[in-house]
């Protein structure tokens, strides 16, 4: 369930170490529509001249970020906290998966924030004591070193397609297929053709074949103008073979 | 529907630039368990020194990368194509999501594979020839340049997604609601406690408070411990106010 007014979490990032990092950030961010960044003790000060290049654009979540010295005044105006980590810590807090978490932001009328926690170390327990939830990233247990900008991008992309409507699948360029009487006409053709050229063997075995041939031209649903190709095509076909002189007719 | 030997789907940049993008995807796919990489032509020839550093560990995935010199060469053992692309093009083909066409690859007992184009532009009409879908990730539309190891990401994130069954939410290190008769015995001695500080009106208000007192009690399933807590914090705060003498009992 989706609420008119939720509003856009807000991503707040605990003492981020490299710009290029924070940076990468902001254009995750924004490529998802999120604009709310919040910064608590950046290692190397704020601004940082590193961040701007890899925001590729995202330059005013970058200038509209805000600087905080405390967790707890980051998420001050916050209703609902979740905390991205990717190792079990002895919390008791629901663990939830990005999509699950997108969907509770979605749902919710008050702000949310997701916090992200320093690129090498990531969040400490005590970081953790203000969240409500736990936000972790289903990842290959073999390999699972996301980046801070990757898992800001993911938290964001799954909250832009969970009030996204993009159908799941879209026949782009293609009208529809063409009407039946049309298709017909280019199958009776494409027979009358392959009659002559002796084609067809004898019983059981031509029935088989016109079967196949009509079934492999109707499967592709093909539009009106695929059919008035494949015509010409069949036709161009038949000619070639009537001037080089081996038709039987 | 998963099959289960569906393969897990190549990944094949065409014309990749620079170097430190394709270790960026090599590690995008290992995060997400895809290892096939497939280059073709890459700008800068191959093996890259720019893609060890940014693969950040998925160096098996940079030393059997195959490189070719052709799409359709890249794409020859495979049964079904998606090329990803950030603009519509003039081709007549489905247009899918990144979870539509995770959740095709994962029904399809055939390998696939998914095309990326260069960084700057993207893929070349001709490239496109090859594919029978179209991969399009829904991005802000004010704001929709992800990068090669972003788009890379996004696409094997959700292929993992599609075969992961991960919970969407858990609730880690809590033992569950303690039995009713534990949490009645800790609403009882508040009460009782309370009442002896004459806390509670008379009439309908004190009828309301006690109700509240119940249902926030009631409402958060407290486990066992929890509840074994609140009861010590209960009675020392109690035991507090009768040591400083404004006990009435």
């Amino acid at each position: 369930m989706t609420v008119a007014t939720s509003p856009p979490p807000a991503i707040i990032l605990i003492r981020p170490q490299l710009g290029a990092n924070i940076g990468a950030c902001a254009r995750a961010m924004l490529n998802f529509g999120l604009t709310d960044l919040r910064l608590v003790s950046p290692r190397d000060g704020w601004p940082n001249p590193d961040a701007g290049p890899s925001a590729s654009g995202a330059d005013d979540v970058l200038a509209n970020a805000q600087l905080f010295d405390s967790v707890a005044g980051a998420v001050a105006d916050l209703h609902f906290v979740y905390a991205t980590t990717f190792r079990s810590r002895a919390l008791t807090r629901p663990v939830v998966t990005p999509p699950q978490a997108a969907a509770e932001i979605r749902a919710r009328p008050l702000p949310s924030g997701l916090m992200f926690g320093p690129e090498r170390s990531g969040l400490e327990t005590d970081d953790l004591a203000v969240a409500h939830a736990v936000l972790t990233v289903p990842v290959n247990p073999d390999f699972g070193s996301l980046n801070l900008g990757q898992a800001v991008l993911l938290a964001s992309y799954e909250w832009f397609k969970a009030g996204d409507d993009t159908p799941a699948a879209v026949f782009a360029n293609y009208a529809g297929p063409a009407a039946h009487a049309d298709l017909e006409r280019l199958i009776v053709a494409v027979e009358a053709e392959l009659e002559t050229a002796e084609y067809f063997k004898r019983g059981v075995a031509a029935t088989n074949a016109r079967r196949t041939l009509r079934n492999l031209l109707t499967r592709p649903a093909f539009s009106d103008e695929e059919v008035r190709t494949l015509r010409g095509v069949f036709r161009t076909l038949a000619q070639g073979r009537r001037k080089r002189g081996d038709a039987v007719d």
